[in-house]
C-alpha cells in the first residue's frame, strides 16, 4: 500500500470511529466537513485550493495531505498547486517550509508525472 | 473618508515606513507579498481568495480587509465571499466568527449592492 | 448601554447578517455553535467553561468576552473563573496575559460584586 | 508496553532531564504545570477537561494523550470526553479532526470497556 | 498621556487586579514572567529581543508594545529592532507585517530620533 | 547516521525539490530564509536563538531542530539555550513542552558534552 493509501485508510477507518462515538453535534459536523468543499458558487477545484491554503497555514500535515490528495482529483496541476503553497508560504513564513517539503514528498509518490 | 478608505490610506503610509526603515530583507519580503498575487498558473482572483482563506483561519482582520477589498476588485461576487468564509469557517471553527461578522460589516459598507 | 450590552448588541446584529448571507454550510455551522453548549453528559456550566479556556488559549477577545458573560449566568465564580484562567494560562503562556487583563475589566464592569 | 505507557515513561524521562538541565524558571515552571490541575474552587476532574480542550484547540497530541489518560483516571466517561472534543472540533474547527481521531485510537486501546 | 504611556498605566493597573484577584498559580506565573528576562547566562538585552521575536510570530500587540520599549530601554537600536522584525516576519509570515506596522508607529512616537 | 545527520539529509534534498519544482516567488523566499539569519546589525549568534525563539512558541519540531544545531555552530553553550527555550516556555506556555523534550534529546545526541 502507497503511503496514500494508508493514509486514506487509516483516515476513513478513525472518521468513522468518530461517527460511532460522537454525538449529534459530531456527526452534524463531519457531515459539514464534507459539504462545504461542495461546489456551489465556486467549483470542487477551487474550494480545495481553498481548503488546501488553510490547512498550509494552520500547518496541518494531515489535512494538507488530505486537500493535496483531492486536489489532484479535481484536476490542480503541480504548477497551480505550487502557486497555492506560494500563497501560504508568504502568507504562514517559513514556519510552513516543512509541511511544503513533506507535500512535495506527496506529491512525488503519488503524482511523479505531474512534476514539471 | 470611509472605514475601506480609512484603513488603506493607514497601510500604505506604513507600508511605506517599513520600506524606509527596512533592510534589503524587508524590502524584498513586501515585494514577494506582492507579488505572490499576481497571475500565474492561476489567477488573481483565485489567488485572492486564496489569501482570503489564510488570512480568515490566522484570524488577522487587517489582512483579511485587505484580501476582501482586493476580492471585490478582482470580481468576487458576495455570493463567492461567503463561500470562502464558510471554508474557512470550518476549517478554522468557531474562533472565526468575530472575523466574519468584522468582514460582513465591510462588505456592507464597501459593496451593500452586493449583497443576495 | 454597558460595554457588556453593546458587545452582545453587535454581536447579535452580526450574526443575523452572518445568517442572512450566508449558506446552508453558513447556517448549520451557526446552529451547531449553540448546540454543542447545550446540556449533556456534561452540565452547560463545565461547557461555557471549556468554551472559555479554548478561546483563552486562542487569544479570541471576542469569544472570551461571550464565554466570560455565558459563564457567569451559569453561576460560575469569580474564583472559578481564575481558575479557569490559571489553566490557559499556564498551557497557553503570557501571550494569554493581555486577553486576561481585559476579562477582569469585563468581570469588574459586570460582576463587580463577585470580585473577591 | 502498551502506546500509553511508552507515552508517559518517555514523558517522564525527558521531564526529568528538562529539570535537571533547567534553570530556576525551568523548573517553577514545571512545577506549576503540575500545580495549576490540582483541585481548588474547581475539582480536578473539571480541570483536567479544561486542560484536555485547550490541547486541543491547540493541536498538541502529546498534551491530548496526557490529558485524555489524567481524565480517565479523574472518571471522566467515554461520552464526556467526547463532548470535550465536541467543544474542541466547534470552537477550533476541523483542523482539530485529525487529532481527535488519534485521542480515540488511544482510548481504544487505553479504555475499551469505555467505548458507547 | 503617549500612547506608550497609557499603555503602560493601563497593563500596570490591570496586572495588579490580576494579582489581586488571582490564586497562587496567577501569581506565580507572573512571578516568573518577569524572572524570565533577568540577565542570566543571556543579558537582558538578548532575552528582551527574544521575547519581541517569540511576541511577533504570537502576533500579540501588547506584548510586541511591551518587548519594544523595554527594548528601548536596554539599548535595542532602530536598525537591530528593524532585523529582530526581519526574522519575525520571515518565520511567521505577512501575516506579521499589520503588527509591525503597529511596531513603527510605536517607534516612531517613541523614539523618532532613533530613526535611521 | 545521527539522527541531526538524518533530519539535515532530508531536510536539503527535499529543500531542492523545492526550489526544482517552485516559482520565482519560492526560490525568492528561500533565498530570504537564507539571507534573515546572516550577520548584520545583530550577530549571527544572536540572530539564530531569535530564529529559535520563535520556532518554539510556533512549535515547529523541524524548525527547532534546524535552529538548535545552527545555534551550536554559531557557539550557543546549553545555559544559553535553556534561557532561550525559558523565554519560550513562558511566552508560549506548556503546550511547548514536547518541543522541549524532544530538543533536549537532540542536544543530549549531538552534543552531550555540552550538558550541565
Amino acid at each position: 500500500m502507497s503511503k496514500a493509501e494508508e493514509f486514506r485508510a487509516h483516515r476513513e477507518r478513525m472518521n468513522q470511529r468518530i461517527l460511532d462515538q460522537g454525538t449529534l453535534v459530531t456527526r452534524r459536523f463531519m457531515n459539514l466537513d464534507t459539504k462545504c468543499y461542495e461546489a456551489g458558487a465556486l467549483d470542487a477545484k477551487t474550494k480545495e485550493m481553498l481548503g488546501l491554503a488553510a490547512s498550509l497555514v494552520l500547518r496541518c500535515d494531515d489535512c494538507i495531505a488530505y486537500h493535496v490528495l483531492r486536489a489532484l482529483e479535481e484536476g490542480v496541476t503541480r504548477r497551480e498547486m505550487v502557486e497555492v503553497f506560494d500563497v501560504g508560504l508568504v502568507v504562514g513564513g517559513s514556519i510552513t517550509v516543512p509541511h511544503i517539503r513533506r507535500a512535495h514528498e506527496l506529491l512525488d509518490e503519488t503524482a511523479p508525472e505531474e512534476a514539471s
